[in-house]
């Protein structure tokens, strides 16, 4: 019997690694499909349109804004990004999981509009980690920096809006529990019951 | 930061393989505790006092049962059942995930009164199996497996009222999603708050 598939949110703050998790989750879960979003920024060194991003202009995403096409949408330093609706629903009819790596904001959204999704939230160990590595990067001034941490500090006294939260301490064991939330909601009663009735003569 | 440990029901119809199942997930999952459950039925070849069962007389349960000692208690086919609320809440404290391997009835129980409980469906993979698998038993009377496949029919058309259903095809996948359950309700926020009320610095 064929399932639909999963609506998961991997969040978290800047920095806590939501995109290292999910690479290595990728290598070992091969049902996941990653939406991939609509931004107007400019594209990053080796970034791919259609494949990182779709990159649009503003006014191309104001269009989509205008008709609707977006599953949550934002603006985050001045670009704006978007989950697209028909994309993402299209892939969990045919059974596929997609995962959303969106920030708390954009996943806020989503868990507000689809209470079915499955909302991971990625976190650091401690503080001093997450700074540890957004100065790391190199690419933010102190005050950049100082405003991330803020930030994070905030998006993780929210975590408890989420189902779930993993530690990012061992990349490969914070993968390991995404990859088990997965299998795990696969399992839950809400989307089986259509075995269980199947089961017992449709009697249900 | 030490967590408190899962209070975990597997149950399911007699014959889904409940028992298999739980031995194939302590092979590789360690920190589970198996609930020895007080019985007044007589031992069975090979089964061990205070290891398989607390072996008691009718007068020294009903004597359990009166002076509130059992998280569950029940009788079935004649017998009686409990499980003493002590001994479960006592590793649960320690950290321990306790699990109770129980039929339909006593998880019922259990689930009503503790809420927070992971509770897991073990599922045939069809009434035929399940028949196929009573049957070859060999130690029941025409009547009695026809007894017990009305009842297990009742009691899968309620595996909805548990969180989770895990179907018994093959006993490691299943032990697998069961194993994948539980490390999952290990990542859920709500036994998680205490890490992110540290985390940020006691202010939520």
């Amino acid at each position: 019997m064929k399932k639909k598939g999963l609506l998961i949110i991997l969040s978290g703050p800047s920095g806590a690694g939501k995109g290292t998790v999910l690479n290595e989750v990728r290598k070992t879960y091969k049902n996941l499909e990653v939406s991939v979003s609509v931004t107007t920024r400019a594209p990053r060194a080796g970034e791919v349109n259609d494949v990182n991003y779709h990159f649009k202009t503003i006014e191309e995403f104001k269009e989509l804004a205008h008709n609707g096409a977006f599953l949550e949408s934002e603006c985050v330093y001045g670009n704006y990004y978007g989950t697209l609706k028909d994309e993402v629903f299209d892939k969990i009819q045919k059974g596929l999981d997609v995962v959303l790596e969106i920030d708390v904001k954009g996943a806020f959204n989503v868990i507000g509009k689809y209470p079915d999704a499955v909302s991971i939230f990625v976190c650091p160990t401690s503080m001093e980690e997450l700074k540890g590595r957004l100065a790391g990067r190199g690419s933010e001034t102190a005050e950049a920096l100082e405003l991330r941490l803020r930030s994070a500090m905030g998006e993780i006294k929210q975590a408890t809006k989420y189902g779930y939260v993993v530690v990012n301490d061992d990349v490969k064991e914070c993968a390991d529990d995404v990859i088990a939330i997965i299998k795990a909601e696969k399992c839950s009663t809400k989307i089986n019951k259509d075995f269980i009735n199947t089961l017992t003569g449709g009697s249900i």
